[in-house]
């Protein structure tokens, strides 16, 4: 390990931990705060984002939804290594959840988009992901009488545009929230919300280090930070991070940290997907960002805290979506 | 149009009529009856069935579930020509709706499977459409604490079957029915229903010998005709229908006739996806079993009607899948 990086390690812990202290209302001095329960400004913008979110119309094929990679049955992800797209194309990282992203301090692991609006158009206009252009997936929606009339309800307007789309969606997406998780609980001062060897997990979990980057509500999303901190990380993804954003060299494979809510659900892990089980993220985290081998049993007890993360998924109805007309654009799953 | 065909043909009606006689309790002797609320036999199982249903751990991609195809969403169905499978593979045929599918005489448009349960299997193990194995599915559900402990519940054993998986999923099909349409509320007596143009469109739906196939509950799915009784229906589909099933060159092009229930959320129409708008499947179902171009205000009257068949959709909560563990066999989308 080079002095340089060493630096940069404790530096990063620093930093995170000053961001992360007091101000954001720890319970007990904890790095980590409860989930809040979400807010509901605006149920019927949700609502109709929530139809969005499932409609598979805003792809070109008309086969592939929001809901396909980041799958609400599924912790919000895809459990894929790496997503598949139009024409089965093979995605280039792992799809994030979309369970508490609203917290990330920016969208995507290279953090391009700057909230979950701003999220939301770039799947769509994906040629390897659902395939469409605004100006389509606008078309289609205005050839909706369901949707039109809906857009008109929410926004005031006969015309619907991309903008009140991925307003739309970022409204449902702002709902997936979860919380109530037992470490929640524990953190409230339900003590028995943990058993021992969750609590031992806890704080293995503090000490050697964990918390310098997987902070804050969501334990994680709130920072980028370089993959391979003491040794690199081999793989053969050609993700970048977050140089493909900044443009400085230092932000190579600089990702942001993902959220551990839910973790247990959101498998595989790291930006390739290349970790298949908690004991293998634990393990390769612990070595090339912190330096440490974890016993077996110290890896068991940290994987124990982590599955007491998930918490209460999102619970609503399946949405009915309003049916095409006549005039709405074919989906086109094959050919040109 | 031989003779041969105009004796076909009304054979069909005289049959069909005979078929559905006031033995299945018509109401006012109308040949359409009302669909009932779905039975709850087992409340357990089909909530099992459920899940299973939205699980794309079925299939070998991880990417597609039963949903994919008959999505509850859209009417039961995926809306296009003919749906998408692993691998992007191009199907045969139109996914049929899942709606009101227990009613059906057989499943498949060629009635291969003789009930839902038969079908469920179907899918999963076809190349071209889930890619699994019956073995590799029960492993991967073997292997799923969580549905371990819930088929445990259901079925009393530890041991997954691919018999009780299809069973379970079969269970929560037969919940899948759609009551309550604006027909059925003027069939029970609701005169107000339905407006003028709407019942001139039953009238001659009735007149016209649309009802001699599409009768009973489901207004349809309850017998297998020639698709091109009176002039041969052109098409690229490959499908020959019932003849693949009874190998007899009588049943060439004979498929089940399908379920008008939902009809206006089920497009595209026919086996093979081509007719885009109720307008097209109306005149051609006219022109090619009927021998009778309807002008195009009969046209719209029959479309009129058709409408008012679209009923209370299934309402349920996106069900919640329970996680893979460290020994779940990982998904294989890409490659081999």
């Amino acid at each position: 390990m080079s002095n340089h990086r060493i630096l940069t390690l404790t530096f990063a812990v620093a930093a995170a931990v000053t961001a992360t202290g007091p101000a954001q209302g720890a319970i007990g001095n904890e790095p980590i705060q409860p989930v809040a329960a979400a807010k509901t400004g605006n149920p019927a913008l949700a609502e109709l984002g929530k139809k969005l979110y499932f409609d598979t119309r805003l792809s070109k094929s008309g086969f592939i939804s929001c809901n396909s990679c980041h799958n609400l049955s599924m912790g919000g992800t895809d459990n894929l290594k790496t997503s598949i797209g139009h024409n089965w194309n093979k995605g280039p990282i792992n799809a994030p959840t979309v369970l508490n992203s609203s917290m990330n301090v920016a969208q995507f692991w290279d953090g391009r988009a700057k909230d979950l609006k701003a999220q939301a158009g770039g799947p769509i206009a994906n040629p390897g992901e659902m395939a469409s252009t605004h100006e389509l997936a606008v078309d289609v929606l205005q050839s909706i009488p369901g949707y039109v009339s809906e857009f008109k309800t929410v926004f005031g307007s006969d015309k619907v545009t991309i903008d009140e789309v991925t307003k739309a969606i970022a409204a449902f997406e702002e709902t997936l929230v979860t919380p109530n998780s037992r470490f929640d609980k524990w953190l409230r001062g339900d003590k028995k919300a943990l058993n021992a060897s969750e609590t031992a997990g806890y704080r293995l979990f503090k000490d050697s280090g964990c918390v310098a980057c997987h902070n804050g509500p969501a334990v994680g999303g709130n920072s980028f930070q370089k993959m391979g901190v003491v040794a690199p990380y081999k793989s053969s993804s050609p993700a970048e991070g977050r140089v493909a954003v900044t443009g400085k060299d230092a932000d190579r494979f600089n990702f942001k940290v993902p959220t551990l809510r839910n973790v247990e659900l959101t498998y595989p892990y790291f930006h390739d997907g290349e970790a298949a089980t908690l004991r293998d993220a634990v393990d390769t985290m612990g070595r090339l960002q912190l330096g440490k081998k974890f016993t077996d049993g110290e890896n068991a007890q940290i994987v124990a805290f982590l599955k007491t993360l998930t918490g209460d998924q999102p619970s609503f109805k399946l949405p009915l979506l309003p049916p095409s007309s006549d005039t709405t654009p074919h989906p086109q799953p094959f050919g040109k």
